[in-house]
């Protein structure tokens, strides 16, 4: 069960997992539950920081299937709703300053502008209750959300989900 | 008493002014009690739009001595403590979408992305209760610090604060 949506503007992933909503959130919100699922393999999350407050950070470290690390970008919490709503940004650094410098604006490195949420709804499941998760990527321009479609939006965020959910099962 | 500090990357105007944090909160949060006073005479703030919520907007529109409208952009609230602190930022939209878009990013008119916040602390005066009114605006980098300065933040902050004193001695 999976649906892809894409606005000119925005990325939407919607996915029923048969894990509980609370356990959802804690992989999203705790730093030790975080790396082992956030990055599809055979690339890892080797490091993450998460400051879960409106204003906090969060941030985290990938390293290539060679060894090459690469740090993701750091991002500012701007909604936290336990078991439900989670929402952060990176065109916002911690304490909400402005992320975008002049000098890297307009340069090919400046990647894309992006204000993620991650939606939990409970939903009941053939094996019990799972969780409605939706994912919704905001850009700011049609451009950047292409950008973020052709890097793989859709299978990376759906293969993270999966692993997620595998490790879920196993017992967190 | 004034105190102007700018650090590289902040710009920060710390007052002290005899009236009431409550009648400044209310002028910064009632579209009806900003208009007189938001934009430094001559120019008149002559529209503004305020969902006073995280994530809501705050936009204001400003016509010139000469009768010319020039809106100057659309805000989003990130933190709203009633008659303390009031954050917002031109970096995302309402609903947090970023704002700033590939094509606008690198032109000159991008202007420049900031995250301001109006802090408000009870401070005795003379003439009895005042308030201790504290500006801060964060930027990305110093460039962007250093043309806010330019274009006038202290003068322009000032002035329009002095506006709304004086308003609020008249009854609000």
């Amino acid at each position: 069960m999976s649906k892809a949506d894409c606005s000119s503007l925005d990325l939407t992933l919607t996915r029923i997992v048969d894990v509980p909503k609370e356990a959802v959130w804690r992989c999203w919100t705790e730093p030790a539950l975080l790396l082992p699922w956030f990055c599809p393999q055979p690339w890892k999350t080797i490091a993450c920081e998460i400051d879960l407050r409106p204003g906090g950070i969060f941030s985290s470290t990938m390293q290539s299937p060679e060894g090459v690390t690469m740090p993701t970008g750091v991002g500012c919490y701007l909604e936290i709703i336990p078991n439900q709503r989670l929402t952060w940004t990176n065109a916002l650094l911690p304490h909400y300053r402005p992320s975008l410098t002049l000098e890297k604006c307009g340069s090919d490195d400046a990647g894309f502008l992006f204000t993620a949420t991650i939606d939990l709804q409970d939903h009941k499941t053939d094996t019990g209750l799972g969780t409605r998760y939706t994912a919704t990527v905001l850009h700011a321009d049609a451009a950047s959300a292409a950008k973020h479609a052709a890097m793989g939006f859709e299978a990376g965020w759906g293969a993270a989900l999966d692993q997620m959910v595998a490790m879920i099962k196993q017992g967190i």
